[in-house]
């Protein structure tokens, strides 16, 4: 086989067989196969595409390129959530103490990442003493023992999509759906979970601006998941405003805590819960997700829930009692209100600007060596709809560095669209994408 | 600039500025803009194409990424002939000499190249002390003096083009028409003529199997020359079958000289009419083509071509002697005859497999280290049209390695195609494309 062929096969929009994947996959990894041959493979997949046949074996090879986690150790049905990423998401730190506290196992092995705010195990640094390094024996008895664990990743999952996805990066060939699905799918699938539950944002803050793209992907994704024997469905949701209000880590925390105790933002605690419920029914609690939802809303209410967090931070070496005194997590040196300018009503937030507020005032990475600071951030005091007097407050920000707080503050008002006309919100759940069709949800 | 957004701005189908297209070329020479991408732009261009500016633009940054040849001390308009390349090619040697003759300065600068057989001056090296190295100086006063030189290229030429050149190569990103026209025009003005005459070839032996494919190719160099301020035109030449009978170097020279001495094929010498009645009328000889033809006519008639090219070698070291007693080029130690299987009528000759037996029998080169056997090759007795009995001799091999000769055999008879019902040959000269359109010749 030559990877010559294979380029000038796919260019000339022929259907790739499963050994000539496996091999371009296989010889890239080595290093057999040059970038710039892989390069011009993957503009010709862009212009192309790949069929669903295709997809699957191109993420079932990138998924066999390294590591394949064996969750066997953990009892019960392992359910995976995964976002395709947006602004305020902090739906992780909710959902998992939640579904821990029905009984369902929640083992979430997360890398950092980049974006505007660190990711999961980031933002539980916030707890003091928090450690995100586990061995495998721990993390799997953490588990069994308390239902929950959240580690950082140290296996080295799908390294072929790692560096596709790098050489994707610098040569304009990230935007093709099937490139996109298979990326994700490949880690998800090599994370070893029985069942997958994605959350497809859509919107001026997420990977997918359009909600037919974003519908497309989900598609795509699921069909992966269940062509690879996983259960696998997928919701789209809107990513058009910030979920909930805080955006940063340790703010983003505190909502969570807030919200597991009962006084969480609506959007964000509803999210949880239709989550949640295919969560739920995905791992056997229950066949129907009313009745997964009447379950969660429970653990929320007894706060067993937030009690689960506790368990989880104990667990991780951290200090639970942050979890009781959220005054407890680490502030910045400076808060600041920002005042709107205008009468009106909010139109729109453009959610891309308030992840930069975040990443100016150093709440996320720009690159891989970038240090986070976990107590600065941007808490919204308005959302779509909401009513808004000049003058009056629409945000908090709250920074470190007095320097990069004038271009914030400019960047937070450019992000409110201000209208006299009332404006309403999209809707925050859209579609449900299962292996047997589109429904709206 | 940044070469990720060029890439992306040619995927999306945008049309790329001068500036652009001269950063893409100069960095990519320079080694600052990576393989891989430059691969992944390649793939984009195969896809979205480029239009005539671009295209132009394209072509003079490669031109301009190396030397261009000053040919100012060379007394005359210079008119270079260039060809697409097929099988049993020999009109540079023939059309040389009868234009030189003319009066019309011929200053030849040529690479070895890859092929079935050598290049020009691979084939100009058969005469016994002909070299092909010449300093500046002597070639331009050569040219003066007896209106002709033929020289191996020494100065680098569009070395830009040569490294985008291997990169398609090996990425499946050769056949984009742009491209190829870009490749081919970058050298051709950078080697300093006046006007370009062009010889694109269709068919089973040409680079362009179809008509229109050789037709698109030859409107885009034609566009090229003269958006470059030359004087540019270009013939449309069948290559369905070998060009007179002889493929291989020696043999091609011998071919040649027939056909200076009056007896050559009559598909050859027709080709060099027509090309040269073009070169004399660019070259301002005359206005009229007709009037150029007579012209050629007579320098072959009264020897006069015959002696321009013994003149040639002699002025180059060689053994001019070799022009009047062609039994002196080396001949093989087998030369063997291969008799037809059938009886009928010559319908086709695959010129790819006539290229290859002389590959198989060592007269080209397959990399660029190969070493060459100037006195291999073989000698077509039959061509389209012509009856043919069964045990009549269709071919003679010329060889110096018997392992090698059962293979050039097969291949050989591979390629005829002999039927019952008598066929015709396609028309040799087949489209004259100007600046003014196109049109039957």
């Amino acid at each position: 086989m030559r990877m010559y062929d294979l380029i000038e096969k796919k260019r000339d929009g022929f259907e790739l067989d499963t050994d000539e994947i496996r091999y371009i996959i296989s010889e890239y990894t080595n290093g057999n196969i040059p970038d710039y041959q892989m390069s011009a493979f993957l503009m010709a997949v862009y212009f192309k595409g790949m069929n669903k046949r295709e997809t699957l074996d191109l993420t079932m090879a990138m998924r066999d390129s390294g590591d394949i986690l064996d969750l066997s150790g953990i009892e019960g049905i392992k359910v995976d959530k995964h976002s395709t990423g947006g602004v305020g998401d902090k739906v992780s730190l909710v959902l998992g103490p939640m579904v821990a506290a029905c009984g369902v196992p929640v083992a979430k092995m997360s890398g950092r990442g980049l974006g505007h705010t660190g990711g999961t195990i980031d933002k539980l640094e916030s707890f003091e003493g928090y450690s995100t390094t586990l061995s495998e024996e721990k993390f799997i008895s953490n588990v069994n023992n308390i239902k929950i664990a959240i580690a950082s990743q140290t296996a080295n999952l799908a390294p072929a999509d790692k560096k596709i996805y790098a050489l994707r990066d610098v040569t304009a060939t990230v935007d093709n759906i099937s490139l996109i699905a298979s990326s994700i799918m490949s880690k998800k699938l090599a994370s070893g979970a029985d069942a997958i539950v994605l959350d497809v944002k859509t919107g001026s803050g997420a990977f997918m601006k359009e909600e037919k793209d974003a519908i497309t992907l989900a598609q795509e994704m699921v069909s992966i998941g269940n062509g690879a024997g996983k259960d696998t469905i997928a919701i789209i949701t809107d990513m058009d405003q910030p979920l909930g209000y805080a955006v940063g880590n340790a703010l983003e925390v505190k909502e969570a805590i807030d919200t597991l105790d009962g006084n969480g933002p609506d959007d964000l605690i509803e999210l949880c819960y239709v989550l949640g419920s295919y969560m739920l029914v995905a791992a056997g609690k229950t066949e129907d997700a009313d009745m997964a939802r009447v379950m969660l809303e429970k653990v929320v209410e007894d706060k067993s829930a937030l009690n689960k967090l506790a368990e989880l931070v104990e667990a991780q070496g951290g200090d639970k009692s942050f979890v009781y005194e959220t005054e407890k997590f680490s502030k910045p040196s400076i808060i600041m209100e920002v005042p709107s300018v205008e009468t009106g009503f909010v139109e729109k937030i453009d959610t891309s600007d308030i992840g930069a507020v975040s990443l100016i005032l150093g709440g996320g990475r720009e690159t891989k060596e970038s240090e986070i600071d976990l107590s600065v951030g941007v808490v919204l005091r308005k959302k779509v709809g909401d009513k808004v007097e000049q003058g009056e407050n629409i945000a908090t920000l709250y920074a470190n560095d007095l320097n990069k707080l004038s271009l914030a503050k400019d960047r937070l008002l450019n992000a409110f669209c201000i209208t006299v006309t009332p404006a309403k919100a999209q809707p925050l759940i859209k579609w449900i994408v299962g292996k047997n069709g589109v429904k709206r949800y």
